[in-house]
């Protein structure tokens, strides 16, 4: 059995943090555009057109995404259903996860309720018409979040649970929640992690022309991850450590 | 008759900058993944199997955002031909540019080729196995550099025609090439664009912790610029202005 590498998992999480933080700044350079987040409103025509042109794209995208078997790696789950099978043969290496259906750990519809909160504190309030691109980047943006939280949720879950397997047993069979969660919470870790994407968010726009490009202010992303991205991912590895399967225990 | 602004023209592809640095740098978090470059080596099913993984995933990313109508845009140029047609109603405003058919303008094949000469030297070479994420971020990538030089090439040609129709209407008449490259040249312009473009690099990364994520050589997307995208842009500067149309002159 695969034995996981908390420090291998930490350096992937602390990388996804550019990728998550490029991606709402791009998208920030749009207004809000309130429409398209609206159903009915997407242009399409036929049936498609009773949905939003937000839904509609993450739609084609994750169809697209499905054909080329991007929801058989664990921490990317899928916010649509009934999506076609891969197109082709996906190998994926031993995760050293303890769960065979990663949908038991699904957080996309809690994502997207989030994204769509933040989504007016991230943008300039208005209609800019750009719509093509302000749904083409939020569904870069969700789907960064999503990689993110997902990843967290599994493998740090499953990280903790070896490091102290006895405590995270009895409380799993308890289904004990409420001391779950002080268990996994790590209050160090976290004020690391904001601490980190603040001064992130800051030198990635240091350079930027105002005339040219919109700054976000780096509280906004910074509250996106404390009220959000950190307790969501909690959430998750509760979720994993429910669903975890005991059979395969060491 | 709409009149171009080239301040607003100039803000907008200095403003794209940061979408094609922040793009490339993550395409560079994953090595080069020659395999996924090679005709037949998709692993996909059926007749598209002859295919490489990257020329699919460019087929289905333009098939969906042709539906959404990205290729209404005179700078979103497609890479690939016998695209669906958009199944919403897209409203352009007026562009000010003076060409019908913007596929007369049309430099994807060469920015495809270009990135492909460049892509050993953003990433790092070897294969990781992460043909997926490479070929998305591939594509994003490659569509950031185009949407950058068709911008260019399109409304700075039109703006500098503008600023000087007898000179270029004298020119485009002869089609003389060799007159016309120096004409449009703005060799000061060229070197603040690459001191900008090196400082952004830089900036971007300045945060970033290398034991997880990889550095990008500033000079490598410097060179990009310099040896690809600034002479791609002022070819196109030239195709727009042989095929501009006469008869909406002022």
């Amino acid at each position: 059995m695969n034995q996981l590498d908390i420090h291998t998992i930490t350096a992937t999480l602390e990388g996804l943090e550019e990728t998550i933080i490029f991606k709402l700044i791009d998208r920030a350079q749009f207004k809000a555009n309130p429409l398209i987040y609206e159903a009915g409103k997407s242009d399409f025509e036929g049936t498609e057109g009773k949905e939003s042109l937000f839904d509609l794209r993450l739609q084609y995208q994750e169809r697209m995404d499905a054909q080329f078997g991007r929801f058989c790696v664990p921490e990317e789950r899928p916010f649509c259903t009934n999506l076609p099978a891969p197109r082709r043969r996906v190998t994926i290496p031993p995760t050293g996860l303890r769960i065979t259906d990663y949908n038991r750990v699904n957080l996309t519809a809690e994502i997207k309720k989030m994204y769509c909160i933040v989504l007016p504190t991230l943008c300039i309030s208005g209609d800019d018409g750009q719509y093509g691109s302000s749904v083409e980047h939020d569904v870069y943006a969700l789907q960064a979040l999503s990689r993110r939280i997902h990843y967290g949720a599994l493998y740090v879950a499953e990280c903790k649970y070896q490091s102290n397997p006895g405590s995270y047993r009895t409380l799993i069979k308890e289904k004990d929640m409420d001391k779950l969660l002080p268990l996994l919470t790590r209050e160090q870790v976290e004020e690391k992690i904001l601490a980190r994407v603040q001064k992130k968010v800051e030198q990635a726009q240091a350079g930027i022309n105002t005339d040219v490009r919109r700054i976000v202010d780096p509280e906004c992303i910074l509250s996106i991850y404390r009220e959000y991205i950190i307790p969501i991912t909690k959430k998750g590895e509760i979720l994993y450590l429910l669903h975890r399967e005991r059979e395969h225990d060491t």
